[in-house]
């Protein structure tokens, strides 16, 4: 944790200002003169908010820095799980390069923290998580990895997956995922009291994947309700994509976002462009907690996206349609503090006290930086500069 | 027209080879070695294609390099409309300056062509038309502009329209453009009919704007289908937007899709990611003559969008959730050769004898080309190369 005087910044676009960094926290926020020894930056009257998170994103399966993979297979969703369980190997998707490459990426273009699902299965084990796991500690003092043990393969549709997760929670996943108890496991009771069980057991959030849509979505929102309510698990919840708040239906995604606000559940999105998505002002009105991510990106699953939370803020916000400037400084806010919100990070923020992560932003206002996606000018983690003009200070592997 | 050796490209990623070209057209596809006098340039193996078209553009209404605009206004069409057209002089959006700063950015990632709408309505008479072609002539040997005569405002609703679009049409706009005859004029048949008698009276093309959505596109569309007939304008009517193509009702889409067809109506898609699109892959399997565009870009109406072809493909290839590397490949159709289909472009093409209006593009494959969105290697219009590296060898105002 260092020491570090960032001079004029303007801290979420408002009058520049310095920021005194001792020990990797905010010290002192105003007009500063350099000490004996304490590095000092320029921010050359820059936007600073503190780090951006990518709350919901997969480090084990990205083919970034790797030869183009051809897809020409089928979208279905099964198909897709199944091929890269299959496969992933053979391609060379080594779980710790490729998730070493992710990280950076993010890292590069201004984030902070992480929360990648890492897919357990019965074919690989624990391996992957083990991968990214190498990637956390290298990695450490640059960017935050959070780890969700994901049964991308499905729970009861894959007998062993349920002692996996139970070992991988044991070992430090921080938090237990799951996906379609409907969708991919045909069995959502199943699926759901295992998950809690296990949850309970470990005293660990759940994160669990929703693709699944309209009324069948909204069903098992319902199941996943029920069982917060019966395990006191309030605020421990949250769910991934929930295509099924994107529903054409106004009245019954207003009863499943009531409840969601009542169980404190907190929602990550990714904006996909071709799906049924949250609104997130609506859930904003709701007082819910929102945070975004990546997801995959350039995976056997498809080739989209970037390894940059300012992108992704982008695509969140074009497929939200919106336009005023304060509805995108609320996309700035969903890929910053509401990823914090959602991992409930101690000392986020840009207050005197608070952890030195940041990113400078180019940018007149909040809201053109977003638009804008220019290269982050600087990033700090703990005090110290961990990317500059959009290169990270450590190399890809 | 220049003649140009452009040594070892890829056409379509193919193997690589050269291309001599003479007085602006592709002259030989081979090997070829420097004739004395005669100007090279070195592809290093980067894909060609021929030149981006931006099919559906306003190249009148940008605020790109200008200070930021704040936008805190609500998002309804006919206010949209209104408040552009009453402030967008005191703003101080310059026709033909704005409209040099967005042809020039296309030029700069690849684009050779562009279709653009320019407002006509009694506010402004002719006179963003003027700057638009004043762009047009500077812009001559550096990328085509094609102008659509665009009612913004509306036609019944604001009268003196029909004869403002008479005398654009007379003084050269070679498309005739039209904007929601329910949901803008509130008078279907009444703007049709005049569009209708504009069009065959000049011997013009039609380009309408459909934001109209559901079953009131749909019946809009049967309304200019009956026209088509009525008139014999099949093959010369063009539909952007078109958003009731996108309705949840397979079976009516269907048929909307079938006429569209059989008339040989263009459809111009810009993967509008909040609203409701065509399938680009159903209107390919139709044989429809499909182009994109980049819509306005960072102006009144709202904040996103860049002048960048390929950025666009990305748009529409993720709205439309396509992930096989054969869509992909079909997404750089729909921004080269598509464009070129709708506008009916002589000589486009990377055949010999075609023009020679090309760009290069960096990635392993055409599909790879199109995620990567790079800066493109090499731009060339006419024989000439008219940018490099993402940077166009005309500067903007």
């Amino acid at each position: 944790m260092s020491d570090l005087l960032l001079r004029n910044i303007r801290p979420y676009a408002a009058e520049a200002c310095d920021l005194l960094i001792r020990g990797g926290r905010i010290a002192g926020i105003g007009r500063f003169e350099p000490e004996p020894g304490m590095p000092v930056e320029d921010g050359g009257g820059a936007i600073a908010i503190p780090g951006l998170i990518d709350a919901h994103t997969h480090l084990d399966k990205t083919t970034w820095g790797m030869p183009w993979h051809v897809n020409n297979r089928r979208a279905v969703l099964r198909e897709r799980i199944d091929f890269e369980r299959e496969n992933r190997t053979a391609i060379g998707i080594d779980p710790h390069r490729q998730s070493m490459r992710h990280a950076i990426g993010l890292a590069a273009h201004g984030a902070t923290h992480i929360r990648s699902h890492v897919d357990i299965d019965p074919t690989h084990g624990l391996s992957l998580v083990d991968g990214v796991m190498e990637t956390r500690e290298k990695l450490a003092g640059i960017i935050d990895i959070e780890i969700v043990a994901f049964p991308q393969s499905g729970v009861m549709v894959m007998p062993g997956t349920v002692e996996l997760l139970d070992a991988a929670l044991a070992q430090g996943c921080e938090v237990l995922g799951g996906i379609d108890p409907c969708g991919i496991d045909r069995d959502p009771k199943g699926q759901l009291d295992a998950l809690f069980a296990l949850a309970v057991k470990h005293r660990k959030p759940i994160d669990i994947h929703l693709h699944e849509a309209g009324d069948l979505g909204a069903f098992t929102m319902e199941l996943i309700f029920e069982r917060i309510r019966a395990n006191g698990m309030q605020g421990q919840v949250a769910i991934s994509h929930a295509f099924a708040l994107g529903m054409n239906d106004h009245l019954r995604t207003g009863q499943l976002i009531e409840r969601i606000a009542e169980l404190d559940i907190a929602i990550l999105t990714t904006g996909a462009p071709s799906a049924t998505v949250p609104s997130i002002m609506r859930l904003k009105q709701a007082g819910v907690r929102v945070g975004a991510g990546c997801d995959g990106i350039r995976d056997t699953w498809g080739p989209w996206g970037q390894p940059d939370m300012l992108d992704r803020a982008r695509v969140v916000g074009m497929k939200n349609g919106l336009r005023q400037d304060h509805e995108l400084e609320h996309v700035l806010h969903v890929v910053s503090q509401g990823g914090a919100d959602v991992m409930r990070l101690e000392g986020y923020g840009l207050r005197q006290g608070d952890r030195a992560d940041l990113t400078l932003l180019a940018g007149e206002t909040l809201a053109h930086a977003v638009v804008e996606v220019a290269p982050r000018p600087l990033v700090v983690k703990g005090g110290r500069v961990t990317a500059r003009q959009g290169r990270a200070v450590v190399d890809m592997p």
